[in-house]
């Protein structure tokens, strides 16, 4: 049980950001800077047979940072550790892995998911990651109903009543459990296709507001968000402080930024990063050329293309 | 069937708006200008005993509509098309007042929320107004489950495609009637205690979005934004063009702003109005003083302070 009405209306006057209150682990880091664009990259997005190439191309490139995925990740710490020994490249965010549904019909399914999340949790952590991205349900799984998934991750039944849990709201323990490995959760909108039951950043942010977890985030990606926003600049200044990563695809075939020529415009969404100070990752999720060499070619021409539409922003 | 993908695309570049691709009846007078702020008031709450006196003192205290409630409107045309002659006050929108739920189980509820809308929207389009408030379902409604209830509305199962309906998707069809009625369906989005089916602008925004209809548009509340936003000026940002009306109250106990000291602060809200080029109105939704002189002392202190803030902001 928590009454917010005391917070809520003392921040409601604070600058335009979300008024997340301490919504991050690294509140002070990354909300007051001029913000950065620093690009990420999937690893199964980069060109290079294996891992050092792949290092060695993004570096190449100019990209600060690698998305590994998270399954079988605490297995891999040891590995990526190694590669990036002497590097000038970090491991950005962390992508899902985990098994199971948070909000999962099936109990034992929910189980699942707590526990290998916390395991990815700790192996972000040792990476010194941003964050693992998590998806509430595909819409393959066989979830709750909406607003009962909503209560069991947040615990808020009504806006200013907590319900009492035991265990804690789903999304408090795990918060609390990323802010503990030095990492973070990071909830993740899709489009209605691959999840119905969050698809805008601005319920992303809502839940982040609602956990109010030092370990709690969001994110947002411009695949999705071209289909279910309205506004990108809306969307990002909705998400703030509770914003730690930004995915990137082209805005009519998924892949690497430049292939749909003028609809690849990320300008307005770049103005949104800018206002609010960001100082994560944006990340390349999308497919590519299967030859290496072009799709190490296009790959150059998308860090040139972004970094041209940051200027601009 | 529509395939969005290309107009999608080619309105991702598009100014920091919402990507409406005409979303409003009104688009070219509403995005395009310098915002203004026209401030309205909703009968029951102005000070006054009957119409002439409330309309005597929305005039003195420099407001410039009034927001009559929906209920029996076709009945009342006549009479506010009387009181207002010869007055510098127009109506702005019209709150319900409809029967019926538009998403309930039930079909009879959902044909007597269509039937009893349609009556009040031609009144609303013979008194010239903004448009019709409607909120899809309150939590006490016995309505469809969540993504069913959002497909009957909206028509879209998928993002790149619309259901074959027969009929039309229900708010297509109210959206066309509104249009040729000359007025317009506003969507509300209220916090969870009072809808928890539309709770944010942005999801407001995106059924505007997916229904596409010029007569189609929503607004926001500053008193359930309090709750459920985290960054007024984005949730503003996203309703973009679709954005046609906004209610007012305190920010701590729902009253005439002002009551609430510091916690009634909307320069960021204003912000994000004034970035979208705003020509609606700001309406106030609230409780106030009993006795009637008193409320109107504090309406003149809340218009001052409106003022004071739109300045600023």
């Amino acid at each position: 049980m928590m009454r917010r009405r005391d917070f809520m209306a003392a921040a409601a006057g604070a600058g335009i950001g979300a008024a997340s209150g301490g919504g991050s682990a690294r509140a002070a880091e990354t909300s007051k800077g001029k913000a950065v664009l620093k690009l990420s990259c999937q690893e199964g997005v980069m060109a290079g047979r294996d891992l050092k190439e792949k290092l060695d191309n993004l570096e190449e490139l100019g990209f600060a940072a690698l998305e590994p995925h998270g399954g079988g990740l605490p297995q891999r710490v040891d590995k990526y550790k190694q590669a990036l020994e002497g590097r000038n490249v970090k491991i950005s965010a962390i992508c899902a892995g985990f098994q199971g549904c948070i909000i999962g019909v099936d109990p034992d399914d929910r189980a699942k998911a707590m526990r290998t999340m916390k395991e990815i949790l700790t192996a972000a952590g040792q990476l010194g990651s941003t964050g693992m991205i998590i998806v509430p349900a595909f819409n393959r799984a066989k979830a709750l109903p909406h607003k009962e998934a909503r209560v069991l991750l947040t615990g808020f039944d009504r806006w200013d009543r907590r319900k009492t849990h035991d265990p804690k709201p789903l999304l408090v323990e795990l918060g609390e459990f990323a802010a503990q490995a030095g990492t973070r959760v990071v909830l993740e909108p899709l489009n209605r296709d691959e999840c119905y039951f969050m698809r805008t950043l601005a319920d992303a942010a809502s839940m982040c507001k609602d956990v109010s977890s030092p370990g709690m985030a969001m994110m947002g990606d411009f695949w999705h968000m071209t289909w279910e926003e309205t506004c990108d600049m809306g969307a990002f200044l909705t998400g703030g402080d509770y914003l730690h990563h930004v995915h990137m695809a082209s805005r009519r075939t998924r892949r690497i930024p430049t292939t749909d020529g003028d609809a690849d415009n990320y300008v307005v969404g770049f103005k949104g990063l800018k206002a609010i100070g960001y100082q994560d990752y944006v990340s390349l999720e999308c497919g590519g050329p299967k030859d290496q060499g072009e799709r190490k070619k296009v790959l150059a021409n998308c860090v040139k293309l972004l970094k041209e539409q940051w200027e601009k922003a």
